[in-house]
């Protein structure tokens, strides 16, 4: 299958266009390296040293023989994009060409502006552009289960049976997202979902939960092809950052109660759910939603088992709880449906001590990479406006410790 | 009350902002004239030949000694709108600044970016700035029935209860809506909801109806505080449209059969409505919903009795079905809840056959100023662009029929 994959140099970007290119499609990828720019400019860096991509696709091509061609440019810009898909001609599009941080989004006025027109103008264009240049095209676009919020209810699969007053339909499930980026992604929904309904679009509409792991099949294949692996408080996901705390001896940082409850999913299971949505299309007219994660946990469930894992390791983790930054239930009910990919083929990958483990290792293979200061939250939701300042780095860990966990990465 | 009212200039705006300052309230307008300029853009004015916004003002200051100040800016543009309001410190701020046709934003792919961008920034920057400027002020913003679609199950105002699986809660109401335009305002209602939240924000999202008639007891006070009164495909509202269509012996253009079922209310209700809601604001932290309409009537009802009340007046007017231009359900179930403006005091003015009188003796009035042209659709929604090209105009009614009318503003 042909397939183009917008922010293809990204955390689940690069991963997917790998896996799918591994797994036999013609990928193509469409990126504007808008993440590495915001990396330099909040001044942070992934753990992981992360290739140019064009050093990574020539490694991947001399490893595997199998060619992904690069397209450097901004889906906000319709020409380009039209152009492009013009050439391109491709059979499914797989959209993660947003700003992906709800934290960033919060920073203040024009983060919060920036995302959402980034985001919602970014989705409109593609939609405009498929309609016109390649209609039969399904596009599979990546949502969020934090478009949902956290209702007293069960969270459906993207719509909703209600009877009221002696009457029945089926609506679009209630959405109440909590940053600037959570909303932008409701504002996609309901966009695709418009689109789909008067043009005859085929969309499929992934509710991703927090994504965890860095490693896929492809990946392990070259240090070159490494993934991105955040923890900084802005655009790390609470998983890897534990884990990375973990490692280097810093208290596991919850945000207040820690009863925050999401779905989550490993990256291998991102990958897979991809192409799974891609080799069964949506029909035309049909906007379909998946919930794509495969368990839940609480924040402070995940502290507790990284910090098991961590003992396991010989290492100290204390969980510190810090003072919520988000405006956010930190008690609350939390079912969430998710069948439709697992229906479809899906075989988890449950969370397992292993991956804690192989986690950490990395983290303590690049631990002069990590820098301390960037765990704590500067980004408060109850600010209009939020200074990040920068912090002077503090050592990660004692020297011993360190010593110990390069020896032999840790293991006991 | 100190009220700011955002696109004080337009069809709403203006009779609202005479209404408030008749009223007693201290009245500021801010204003970019947008509205103005999407005229000569389209190639289209309104039926009455309104005045510039300096010269109404001026009027109405003359005949009542009331002032109303007026700032010339764009919302969007954060420095300009965080200074106006530093500045006038009001106590509500009544938010029509928005581009706010449906057909405007499906004309193509730049109208649909420019109509999200335009409506979620400035709306965004508001939210900024209130709770950086003035946490306390009630914002007062236009939203619309639209935003619901037309669901198989009565239509609450703003939240529903949903039973789901044994368990309850409330939740916001499902978006179905059918334009880009009305996603817009979708998406307003989302950021409001979450900004009233996160921040304390006092909001009242008046989803208002289809708007009709173009009097008040203000605007009636002198021929230059005449208000807009649009029938263009673009701007226009069914009803005002149906009325002019009629008083100049053009059919009544239905769009397909005509089932189409919305709420309507006389803008004169329109402004007492807005009144209520500031003089009853919102808590803190809470976002508000109104459905702000007095009755429903499908299209094809509107036409029949716009046709009957012609026929009263000695004019023939034929109904004539268009091929729908939106794609829209033409049958469907509606029932929409609109209590809670009662609840508070709305006194409703129904639809009457001395409204569609009057509607329709302007329309004689003005009968030079009529472009037939106008009212044919020319913007399909199943098209991505639609290219809008200048019909010539052909005479409106027939000489005698005309002068008939004018002479003793056609009555018999």
């Amino acid at each position: 299958m042909n397939i183009s994959v917008l922010g293809g140099d990204g955390y689940c970007g690069w991963a997917t266009a790998l896996h799918l290119s591994a797994r036999g499609h013609k990928v193509s990828i469409i990126d504007n390296f808008s993440r590495r720019l915001w990396d330099y400019q909040l001044g942070v860096q992934t753990l992981t040293p992360i290739r140019p991509l064009t050093e990574r696709v020539k490694t991947w091509r001399d490893l595997t023989g199998k060619n992904i061609e690069v397209i450097t440019g901004d889906i906000t810009d319709y020409e380009f994009l039209a152009s492009t898909l013009a050439t391109l001609s491709p059979e499914s599009i797989v959209h993660f060409a947003e700003q992906r941080s709800a934290p960033y989004s919060m920073i203040d006025r024009q983060h919060a502006v920036f995302t959402q027109v980034n985001n919602v103008v970014g989705t409109l264009n593609l939609l405009f552009a498929i309609r016109e240049l390649c209609p039969d095209c399904h596009l599979v676009k990546l949502g969020t289960m934090g478009e949902y919020g956290t209702p007293n209810i069960d969270i459906e699969e993207g719509y909703i049976t209600i009877e009221h007053n002696g009457r029945k339909d089926v609506l679009p499930y209630p959405k109440q997202p909590g940053s600037f980026y959570h909303l932008s992604k409701v504002h996609d929904s309901h966009n695709i979902l418009f689109a789909c309904r008067i043009w005859g679009l085929r969309a499929t509409d992934l509710n991703q939960g927090v994504v965890y792991g860095t490693l896929t099949d492809e990946i392990e294949l070259d240090e070159t092809l490494i993934n991105r692996f955040d923890y900084d408080e802005v655009f790390g996901t609470v998983l890897n950052r534990f884990c990375i705390q973990a490692a280097v001896g810093h208290p596991i940082t919850v945000y207040g109660k820690g009863g925050q409850t999401r779905g989550y999913l490993d990256i291998r299971d991102t990958v897979r759910c991809i192409e799974i949505a891609c080799l069964n299309p949506a029909a035309r007219g049909e906007c379909r939603v998946f919930n794509q994660f495969t368990e839940s946990f609480s924040v402070l469930q995940i502290a507790e088992m990284v910090q098991t894992a961590a003992q396991k390791l010989g290492r100290k983790a204390e969980i510190q709880h810090l003072p919520p930054p988000r405006v956010e239930l930190e008690e609350h009910y939390y079912n969430a449906k998710h069948s439709k990919l697992i229906d479809l083929g899906l075989k988890p990958h449950y969370l397992s001590e292993s991956l804690l483990d192989s986690l950490m290792n990395i983290a303590i293979r690049y631990r002069d990479r990590v820098d301390t200061a960037n765990f704590l939250p500067q980004v408060n939701w109850r600010n209009p406006r939020n200074e990040r300042r920068r912090q002077e780095s503090v050592p990660a860990a004692s020297e011993p410790e360190m010593a110990l966990a390069a020896d032999g990465q840790g293991r006991r």
